[in-house]
């Protein structure tokens, strides 16, 4: 398996990752506490159930412990969705996050793909999918959507995200809305369509969402997913291996749930400086598209920006710094980049490295 | 899902949990140091490739990193290799632990299951299920080996191992060896069939080996499997989820295997506390069966033992101790337990309950 993500600071030699969309406010001192005293007791066994963390989910999202099932980070529960579901043929937006295709792909199921077209900024509309959908004889039997997109950053407000998720029920799509970004955005809730699912009636839709990203805790491996639809969880609970998430990932759900004013804080952090990047990038010459999340996703418009010597990604890891080249994305190329949004401090050496990059390269 | 393992101390009020098979030396001091450690960095992503702990391990087994995948415990691979090979059938041993039915039960595959007799005790002759399996004309794809047996305890030589896995090469059956109590024999590599793989010539043999237990880390899941296979290692690797091994795990199992004397001293403690159960459990009028790993598996030969009021199970977990009932095994019932070995003091004090309850029972 080649590695095609963010985050690989592994292989690479890197000071600085602009790759890897993890809240830049670091572990909350809450979480590291939960965590050094969970280190105490891990040589028990992990309680299969996740039950006091469900049962803190459930109080947080407002949704019965029933509907919740926790995996070992959100891309467990994609992999587990697509073999409890096993779709002859699902529907996948592109560009978008890499991880639903590969999950389709160990299920051989054909992947129908609506394009997101650049002259439109990579923008979704419903209505236009719909009509699409419609115009298509295929049948799909799921479908995933990002929202907020990853990586272009783009959100689908909830009207319009009922309108989907009415237009799946009576076509008998199962939908997979990946939220993970969601607790990234101004006002989450316009974004969301948590409530409009718990009150019943969408057992057809399941609403993924992580610790990883908005806790910074991306090393330990914690996502989880809501659905009202109880066969679908309990087809995922006989699928799974028993003890998937660890002790010490439980541990620091339970605690990280509690941070109010962590996340509150975040959301004005990632709100000015996604603002203040874009402003800078685009007065360096780059289209950037316009992300609601906590990554900015932009075009090098430069002449030669695909050659091997002008390349962004590789200019800046000469540098040690890395971001997210999106050329393994389709319809992407190696003119489309991600970067997660940092602290002031941090975007300013950011910004920095790369306009000295691009003075060299005048 | 029910919960049917070892270890269900979140379900139950337990202050003596004697149902999970972890080294009762408690998390070697070095392991806890790592993870502590590991705490401060866990906001990255965990290293998709897990290549400083695969490194580590191939030096520790003297065979090519490349030979070696990780998993999120020993339990995520299995589910990995019979996704990756989806049987149309399997041979199971009964009674065997139960993650092998559960995994193959998600691809649909068709058991063929070699019952263990009680008269044998239990044991497992390589030659008479050999016979078995030429007398049958039901072809098997896979077979599911654990070695040391978990529950029974029993080992196979690595002489017999060699029969069956030659025998399995003529018939072109894939075998996944669970080795993952190996550590805890007297002599580990008598029963290992580690080294015979590494000479090359059995690509189809899958060796499985956990952290879990020998380091007593079964909070943090970390297992990992070797085979010469690499075509393999390449389905399973296309099939998981990138990051399937938190940071914390990996850091762990870093430092788990510089813990030398820590398992030598294991193994000693082991050896001496199994014997003096045995001995204890016999006098008390339990059919002990011949174990060799750190738990034993007896019979409770009372008059009544399968009813209600009297099950060994209920009495002590009336007084807060927890047994491993081995009534969900196949071929076993409500009289077989399991019980891992502690250290003197904790069995003591497990003796002095058990011993309470029989006679109250008398």
């Amino acid at each position: 398996m080649e590695y095609q993500h963010g985050g690989d600071i592994y292989t690479n030699r890197v000071t600085m990752d602009y790759s890897a969309n993890i809240n830049p406010m670091g572990l909350p001192p809450g979480v590291r506490k939960a965590l050094l005293q969970a280190v105490e007791s891990c040589s028990c066994y992990p309680d299969s159930r996740c039950q006091k963390l469900r049962k803190a989910l459930s109080l947080f999202h407002e949704v019965s412990e029933k509907h919740i099932i926790c995996g070992n980070g959100a891309a467990d529960l994609i992999f587990q969705i697509v073999h409890a579901i096993r779709p002859g043929r699902a529907l996948l937006i592109a560009p978008s996050f890499l991880e639903y295709e590969q999950a389709l792909k160990t299920v051989s199921a054909d992947i129908l793909w609506y394009d997101l077209k650049e002259a439109d900024g990579f923008t979704l509309s419903v209505h236009q999918l719909i009509e699409w959908l419609k115009s298509k004889d295929q049948r799909v039997e799921m479908l995933f959507l990002c929202n907020p997109n990853n990586p272009t950053g783009f959100a689908l407000g909830k009207e319009e995200m009922k309108t989907l998720l009415d237009f799946s029920k009576t076509m008998g799509i199962y939908c997979v809305i990946d939220e993970c970004f969601n607790e990234f955005l101004d006002d989450p809730e316009d974004y969301s369509v948590l409530e409009l699912i718990s009150q019943g009636g969408y057992e057809h839709v399941f609403v993924l969402k992580a610790f990883t990203k908005i806790y910074a805790m991306a090393g330990l491996r914690l996502g989880y997913g809501i659905t009202t639809g109880e066969e679908m969880l309990e087809k995922m609970n006989c699928i799974r291996q028993p003890w998937s998430i660890s002790s010490l990932a439980q541990a620091a759900g339970e605690a990280a749930i509690k941070e109010t004013e962590y996340v509150n804080e975040t959301r004005k952090l990632i709100a000015a400086e996604r603002e203040y990047l874009k402003r800078n990038l685009t007065e360096l010459g780059f289209k950037v598209y316009d992300s609601k999340a906590n990554y900015l996703f932009f075009k090098d418009l430069r002449e030669n920006a695909l050659s091997g010597e002008m390349l962004l990604y590789k200019e800046l890891l000469e540098q040690q710094v890395l971001i997210r080249s999106c050329s393994n994305y389709r319809g992407l190329n190696g003119t489309h980049y991600r970067i997660c949004v940092k602290q002031r401090r941090e975007n300013d050496a950011f910004l920095t490295v790369l306009k000295s990059i691009l003075i060299e390269g005048e």
